[in-house]
């Protein structure tokens, strides 16, 4: 993925890259769960690394489970930097997947953002931390109190969404939602283009003009849109 | 409906409104879902103006489907200055009912507040609109993603109450109200009266007093109350 | 419970209460629904006080039962001074179980917080009467739209927690949990060693540790957190 | 409570008894959640003896707790021929309140019936002991696994619904509803006299007749079902 | 709508319906909610007829209500003969929409079927009125103690579904699915052949044959396919 | 896992077996969702083959994808006679998993059961096929309706109880459970046995005995119990 692509959809909101998407038939990427935990920060944008949770057993889900291989310790670890994490927590509201410490160290590791369908624990120490995170809330209990960890880098659910691996994440305030990896260009390119319109259309607005004909365009308004929009060049 | 009454019913909470309306027998009246997007803003009052969504169909529920006669576009050109917009978006928590630029047209038209069970899309752009805004959340995929919209100023219901055009809505940080036409003379009356009467409640307690006898008054304390009450005039 | 156990437990979070009780085989002791009113505030600790509601019925929630003898009224004027309030509305999220006068009340009772599963009303006067809550939102009704109040010191279930008096409560920003009395001790001294421990995990977090060996530590890293931990004393 | 108003009772479906209800103002008295295990049994009544639980706790719901004074032992020795017990179990889903060893002994002890809002265990068991049960399901956990069973004969929630000691209990296959005690008289008097207008709708209908001007009666059906009604003297 | 189309389609299952609608891109097709209230009948087809339900309020639904203009009775009375009744309960499960006088007039006026979102009451008089129904459960109050009704044949949702007058509807054993209308040549000429390919497959099933490469076919499988289609003609 | 233990374990009930691992601190062991298709039929026990879906994507879910390499019907022809497969389907109730082809495939290699948090589809054709099936209800819809497939026999969640492949499975008309492969051994004896102190208190039972220093027992119950034990061998 070069990253001219990524600096163009940066500038595209997840308002935007959902209505693309609807244009190939897609209406299943919006995450339904994730907020941010500090709203007003920048657009977000990455490749996806999943994390992938199923319930807690007692005999499975406790804290030495975290020195196993297979563990969220270990998959910190095998984050490269840039990446988007996301996590299907199964939308658990009673478990915090990651606290401080392991904020902090994906942090470190360059990790751009963490998404979930569940929750975190430890808000302060994650808010200092500084790592941007998309989550349904807070809860105090570790993972281990609703989950067990078994995996990453699989196909995962998060918040409705089906998120593979290297599909490309993108999150603001509207919450988070994936790209799959083949439409890449093509969201960042219409969609450019559709926010363009959209800022011309609100400019319109502010000038008084009535909606229908305007939003969609009539014959008309596209006219005039084309006008305006050949005097940016 | 004169704007005296409306006067009169802005410096009354939605609480004391809810608690006058149980007077009548009215336990329906508080619409679970709405909340303040910018919490802390003042009470806005206004006639119902309601708008009818229905589930998505892929057949129906398209872009295309936005220059349709029975559109948004088109119920936003119908609304009258003043009145508060009410949206039954079924509760569906994944489709933003409307954006920055449908809320920036209501905004121009002098519409006095949005409310819905459902949630809105462009979270920035619709705060930079500057319209009050009371829903359930934010989601970035549009209205079509998961509703179809079928008409206006029907009767509709909104977060488990109903609503009927013309019936008067005031909503403040603790969410919006219904008020039944027939009965708006009647809460305006009666809650101005008991604002005064609980912030003479408010007084006592921050003197000390005890809450048995007091809130609500046995016999001593309305004697009291009274007192205090004529003394005002 | 004598003052200087409390004074340690001030300083330990949520999140590792509910660590420390998980090495006892407590798994439900988080409860799922209350937040604060006002996030960042300071953690509080209180013996638990509880409140019990069952739904309303139309012949019993009438506002003429609030001069009950069993009402909420004489419930707060038996509250002493130091405890954590702790109501069971059964997460019914339609009925403000306290609006500002109650609140203020307790906040003149010395009452140190109030925890529920349920709402309150009243979000401005709530926030004037300056006492600390944590409720999962704000509804406009009063409790007797949709709740009777039953009695008060009883054992109660909240956020699916089970609550009995004299049980500890601590609430921070992640939320409040339940500390079984004869626990209190065990918790408060192995969770002050937990918080020192993850103090220097965090610190070496932040000079560019990886967490596998670490957190939780190794037979190496327990050493050299020993010999950090002895150069405090 | 008389014999003979409970014969009456008997015959008036819970679907009548709550619009008999319904005429005094009170809109909560079916139960949401309880059905019948075995649909298409005889309407069973009695006098409701309540059962309360709370959620788990480790250290509290095990299965030494079933020796305690205060168990769900100690509560069906108490509890007194032909009363209906219902049981609160806060809808949880995954525990069992009771299995066929505590039913058959209910049974021996001529409880009329079993309605909880929460589920049962052993169905093979349950239905063998022939006590006739409302509940929301099975699931094969012990009602410790998700419960802390606390008192019997207190006030309760029931699917929404208040239940206080010495209310009746009416069940069948619309469910069970409460009549509070103070309304059972009228609910039976009015309710066998509109189980006989609506028989004789339900003729009128078999012949063909239209439903408006006939349910609810204009003057001419009135009059028409007075005369069909003086006649059965 | 001739009924030779609905001849063929009454032998296509709703589960084959819905796949041939995915054909066509639509996935919201079948009503989440309704269920057959006595499993085993016959598939039934018929347009739909739609009938609306906003919330209940205090002052709206009441039981005088059921003699105005706009009532279920006056929508009962202008159903036509064969239609399949399709009712908008919002899912509300406290509130039987119908009772066995309503349906014993349905089916005196021929209607096909009852299909709802919602619950009924009267379980035992509703089966003995003969009118087949799709609901989600059973309940004893009535309508007006949950939902107030507001009009017929207006699109509607219905177990997150959109319906339109003139829709087709189709119920089965699986539940009901809704096929737009200008899709029911197609649905029903596709989904015959549809049939006919599952039968030859389940034939090769029970020979012993592998699923993969059967179902879907590949070129061989569709070569014999097309041998034993052939063979039928 | 040898067969014997298997033939215990087919005569402990599923109440029995949860409570044996309640011994063992387990409290997440019955799958809150499967419910029996078919009830009363006999328990059934087999080794997990877990299926696991993650939500649909409209670019992934398609008819197409039946044929891919990673496809259900790969699956199926992967599962060894005897496995109780259990299948991941979030719970999701709008998209039935498997209808009656694949059903009859699973039935012909000797599938024990079909155990999932799901829906199926094609009731008929499924109860024709004589697989038995543990599932949430029927939805008409095809998987790609609501999921993707993605693999077999990787740990799974199920109605809120983690699975990993070559668990036990027991399942009857109280739902199903897991059994950890480690566990297995102790639950089939303590289970039979307990089965034995259950049958003598349930006789016990029979003949007018009270439940407390019964069930559990006393010294007196317990050395009763012991003479009646012995008296078997």
């Amino acid at each position: 993925m070069n990253s001219a692509v990524f600096d163009v959809l940066r500038k595209v909101t997840t308002a935007t890259i959902s209505t693309m998407l609807l244009k190939k038939g897609i209406r299943r990427c919006w995450m339904n769960g994730p907020k941010p935990l500090v709203p007003g920060g920048e657009r977000l944008i990455g490749p996806a690394f999943t994390l992938r949770f199923v319930p807690a057993r007692e005999d499975l889900a406790t804290p030495e489970s975290w020195s196993k291989p297979i563990s969220t310790r270990s998959a910190i670890e095998a984050m490269p930097g840039g990446v988007i994490v996301v996590a299907d927590a199964m939308g658990v509201s009673g478990a915090g997947i990651f606290g401080d410490i392991l904020c902090a160290r994906m942090q470190k590791r360059d990790v751009t953002a963490l998404v979930t369908d569940g929750v975190l624990r430890d808000r302060a120490g994650v808010l200092a931390s500084g790592l941007p995170v998309w989550c349904a809330g807070m809860a105090a209990p570790a993972s281990v109190n609703g989950l067990t960890f078994v995996g990453w880098n699989e196909p995962i659910g998060c918040g409705g969404v089906a998120i593979f691996p290297d599909d490309v994440i993108v999150a603001d305030d509207d919450g988070a939602v994936v790209i799959p990896k083949d439409l890449v260009e093509f969201v960042a390119h219409e969609g450019a283009e559709h926010e363009l319109y959209e800022s011309w259309v609100f400019t319109e607005v502010e000038k008084g003009a009535q909606l229908p004909g305007l939003y969609p365009p009539n014959e008309e308004s596209k006219a005039r849109y084309q006008q305006w929009r050949h005097s940016l060049d």
